[in-house]
C-alpha cells in the first residue's frame, strides 16, 4: 500500500470535486503517531467491509431511504413543480421545523445562497422568494420575524417528519392566528404546505381536514437523514437554488461509496478513522471545521447526524455501554483565535476534520502595506483566497506536529453538485460508523422523556417531573 | 448547610438580576448522584478559597485587569465621546478582528441590539449606524460586504490588541485600498480607528504615522478578557447600545464575587463545581446552552473564554498533564433536537450549564389547536415563552433522571444590566477555574506554532512546514 498512485476521482459519470486526505491520521514514517497504513488493507478494512455489508443488507430491507433519494426523479419533479408555483406570488418563505427539518435546509441556503442568511434567487421570471428558517421557539426571534412579514405575500412551510413535533406545532398554531387575521381563514391554506409522512401523523390529518397541500418524506427516512428528501429540496427550490445539480452530486458520492474497499470509499475512510481515533485512542471529541463560512450551517447539520446517531446507550446485540464522540462544530481560520489553543495543548481526546474550498474565482486582493507596518509580511499580489487556504495548511500541520490527528475534506469548489457530494459522503459514514460502533443510527430514543416532561408540564397544571424541584430552594445563588 | 435558606440576589447596590441554580449538581437525597452539599463548606469551599485568594492577589499586582474595567469612568467616557462623534455621519461600523476582538462584540450587539445582525439603534438623533463584525478572512463573506456598503458613509474599526494579527491586518490591507479608491488616500483616516495596546505594536506604529485616531486596550487585559474595554464598548457605543448600564451590571457581580465564601459567590459555584465534574468524574465536556437565540453568540464568547483560557499543557509548578475541559456551544429548545439524544445517553462525560431569561415581555400567544389535531396538548392561553420556560425545565429535570448533572444560570430579564452581569460572571469564573485546575489562564502559548508556520508559507516560496507533504500524496480518495 505504501507509495500506491494517487486514486482516482472519477465516481460513476463525470469528476468528482471531493477528495477526503488523510494524511495527518497515519503514521506514514517510523516514528510518527497515527495508523499504520497497512491496517487500511488490513484489520481495518476488514471491519469497513463488515460495516459496508450491514448497510448494504438494511439498504437492501428497505431501512436506509435516504440512498435512494438522490436517484429518484418522480419525487424531485413534483417538489420543482410545488415550488414553480410560488414564483413570482410570495416575497417571503418560512420555513416551520426544527432538528433534521430545519439543519438540512439551511445548510443548503448557506452554502449556496451567496451567504445571504434571507437568500431568494433572482431570475428571468423575477425574484424567488427569501428563504427564512425559523427553528426555535424563541418568542423573541418568532414575534420579530413576523412582525416584519407581510402575512400577504409570505409562504409557509411546516415541516415534522412525525407531524407530532411540539416545537413546530407551536409555531404553526402562532402563525395560523396570524395568517387568519390577516389573509382571512379561508385563504389561509394558500399560504401553507405542510411536509410530512406520507400517511400518518397529526398533520397529515390536518391536512386533510383542512385542504392543505402536502409533500411526503418517505416512510424510510428520518429527520436528520431527510434534507434530500421534500424536507430540504422544496424550501431550497423556491428559493431558486439547482437542487437537480444537488442531487446529481449526491449521486456520484452515492456510486463513489458502493465499493467495500476502504480507500476507495471516501465515506468509509472518514467513518473508519474517526471510529478508530475514539475507540483506540479515546480520540473522542470529532470536530468539523470548515474554512468556508457559507459551511457554518453545514458543521451544525454534520454535528447533529454524527451526535444523534452515533450517541446511544446500549449497542446492537445488547452491548451495555454508552458511547457516542462527541462532535463538535468550529469554523476556520475564525477559532484558531478561539478553540485552537485547547487542540494543540489540550488533552488528546480530538481528532479534527476539516472542509476547504479550493475555488479562486473572484479573488480578494490583500493592498499593500504600508512602510509603517514593518511586521507583516505580506508580498505583494496575496488575496485573502491564498491566506486563508494558508491558515488551514499552517494549522493541519502544526496539530499534526504536535500528535494532533486530522484529516481534510477538500471540494474542489463549493457549487450545488459539490455540496451534494458533500452532503451524501457524511450520511453515508454516519451509518457506516453506526454499525462500527454497533449502535443503530437511525433511532433517537434518548429525547422521549424529555418529551414526556414537556407534555406534562404542558397539560397539567401543578405537575412536576420527578426530581425537579419547587423554584425557591436553597441551591442557588 | 441543607435546608440552608436561599441567599439575597442583592449585590451591592440594587437587585441582581442573575442566579446560579445548581441544584442539579448535588445529591440532595441519599440515593442521588452528585456532590455531597456538605462538601461546599469542606474541601471544595477550602479549594475555592485558595483560587479566590490568588486571584486577588494576581489582581493586587495588577495582572487581572479586566476586573477593574467595570469599575472605569474616564476610559468608557472617551469611549463615549468616540462613538457620538459617528452618529449621523456613518450608516455602517464595521468591525475588523477575530477572536477576542470580535465574540464579545457579538455577544453585546446580538444580545441588545434586537436579535438584528446588522443592529444600530435609532434615536432622536437618527439612527446609529449599523454594527458588523467581521470575524474571518473567507474572501466570500469580505467581499460580499464590502461590495455591499457605501465607502463613503462607512466606518471601519480595527482591533487587535497586540497590533499584529495577521488576519485582522489582512482584512485592513483590503480595506485601506478600497477606501483609498472611493474616498481618497487623505480621508481615509476619518473611517478609521484603531483599538491596540497604548504603547506598542504595529497598528500602534501606523496610527502614529498615518494619523489615525485609536483607542487603547489597557496593556493588562488580554484579547479574551476585553469587551468590557473599548474592544466591545466602542463599536456596541456606536451602535446606540447602552454601555454604561452594561458596566454597571458588570461592576454589581464583581461587587457579588468580592466573597471567598463559595457558596455566596457565584462566580465561585460555577468554575468549582464544572472544575470538580472534570477532575473527578471525567466529565470534561461543557456544555453552555442558552435558551435564548439572543444569547448565542454569547455560548460562542463562553466557548473561547473557557476552552483557550484552561486548555493547557503544562500547569503552574511545572505539572504535566495536559487539561482542560472542551467546551460545546448549544441553543435551546433548538438542539434538544440536536443534541439532547448523545447528552442523555452517551458517554457520561458532559456537564450541561443552561442559561435561561424569565422575562415574559412581548409574549407571543399560541392559538387555538383545532379539533383535527388531537395529539396536541396545548390548553388555551399559552405562550411561546411558557413553552420555552418548559422547555428548559423538562430538559434539565431529564438530565437529572438519568444521572447527567447540570445547572442554570437565571437571568430575570435580559438586558445591558443583566448581561454586564453576566459576562462578568463568566470572566471571573474562568481566573478562578484557572488557579483551581493549576494553569495560567491568561496566556495561549499553544497556537504561537501555527502562526510561524502561517509567516514562512506566507513569506517563503516552496517553503513546507514539517510534516506538511505535497498534494499529490497517495493518501486520499
Amino acid at each position: 500500500m505504501r507509495g500506491a498512485p494517487a486514486v482516482s476521482l472519477v465516481g460513476g459519470t463525470g469528476m468528482s470535486a471531493l477528495t477526503v486526505d488523510y494524511r495527518n491520521l497515519l503514521a506514514i514514517d517510523e516514528d510518527e503517531d497515527g495508523v499504520d497504513p497497512e491496517r487500511l488493507d488490513g484489520d481495518l478494512g476488514s471491519r469497513f467491509r463488515v460495516a459496508h455489508r450491514n448497510v448494504e443488507r438494511a439498504r437492501r430491507s428497505g431501512s436506509m431511504g435516504f440512498l435512494d433519494l438522490p436517484g429518484a426523479t418522480e419525487a424531485p419533479a413534483r417538489i420543482r413543480r410545488a415550488a414553480a408555483g410560488l414564483h413570482g406570488r410570495f416575497d417571503d418563505f418560512v420555513v416551520l421545523g426544527i432538528g433534521g427539518s430545519a439543519l438540512g435546509t439551511r445548510t443548503l441556503r448557506d452554502a449556496l445562497g451567496a451567504g445571504d442568511p434571507t437568500f431568494g434567487a433572482r431570475d428571468a421570471g423575477g425574484p424567488h422568494p427569501r428563504l427564512h428558517v425559523a427553528d426555535n421557539i424563541d418568542p423573541h426571534s418568532i414575534g420579530t420575524l413576523l412582525d416584519r412579514l407581510d402575512m400577504r405575500r409570505t409562504f409557509f412551510n411546516v415541516v415534522s417528519k412525525s407531524g407530532s413535533t411540539t416545537e413546530t406545532l407551536a409555531q404553526y398554531l402562532v402563525v395560523a392566528e396570524r395568517l387568519a387575521r390577516e389573509v382571512g381563514r379561508d385563504r389561509a391554506r394558500e399560504h401553507l404546505l405542510f411536509t410530512t409522512d406520507p400517511e400518518r401523523g397529526p398533520l397529515r390529518a390536518l391536512a386533510e381536514a383542512a385542504g392543505i397541500p402536502t409533500l411526503p418524506v418517505p416512510g424510510n427516512v428520518g429527520g436528520r437523514f431527510s434534507v434530500l428528501s421534500a424536507v430540504g429540496l422544496f424550501p431550497a427550490a423556491a428559493a431558486g437554488l439547482d437542487v437537480t445539480a444537488v442531487l446529481r452530486g449526491a449521486a456520484r458520492m452515492e456510486r463513489r461509496c458502493r465499493t467495500d474497499e476502504l480507500t476507495r470509499n471516501p465515506a468509509g475512510v472518514v467513518a473508519t478513522l474517526l471510529y478508530r481515533a475514539d475507540v483506540e485512542c479515546g480520540q473522542r471529541v470529532h470536530v468539523f471545521m470548515p474554512y468556508c463560512d457559507r459551511l457554518r450551517s453545514f458543521a451544525l447539520w454534520v454535528q447533529q447526524l454524527w451526535g444523534e446517531s452515533l450517541g446511544k446507550a446500549a449497542g446492537l446485540g445488547g452491548r451495555p455501554a454508552a458511547t457516542g464522540p462527541t462532535p463538535l462544530p468550529a469554523a476556520g481560520a475564525t477559532d484558531q483565535h478561539s478553540l485552537l489553543q485547547l487542540f494543540m495543548e489540550g488533552p488528546a481526546d480530538k481528532v479534527v476534520c476539516f472542509v476547504t474550498v479550493d475555488a479562486a474565482d473572484d479573488p480578494v486582493p490583500i493592498g499593500k502595506a504600508p512602510a509603517s507596518l514593518p511586521a507583516l509580511e505580506f508580498p505583494e499580489g496575496h488575496t485573502l483566497n491564498h491566506l486563508i487556504a494558508i491558515e488551514h495548511a499552517a494549522t493541519a500541520a502544526a496539530l499534526r506536529t504536535r500528535s494532533r490527528p486530522n484529516l481534510t475534506v477538500r471540494l474542489a469548489r463549493l457549487d450545488a453538485e459539490a455540496l451534494g457530494e458533500l452532503i451524501l459522503l457524511f450520511q453515508a459514514a454516519t451509518v457506516y460508523a453506526g454499525f462500527l460502533y454497533g449502535v443503530d443510527p437511525l433511532t433517537q430514543p434518548g429525547v422521549e422523556l424529555g418529551k414526556r416532561y414537556v407534555h406534562g408540564l404542558l397539560g397539567r397544571p401543578g405537575y412536576h417531573p420527578p426530581g425537579m424541584e419547587e423554584a425557591n430552594h436553597p441551591w442557588q445563588v
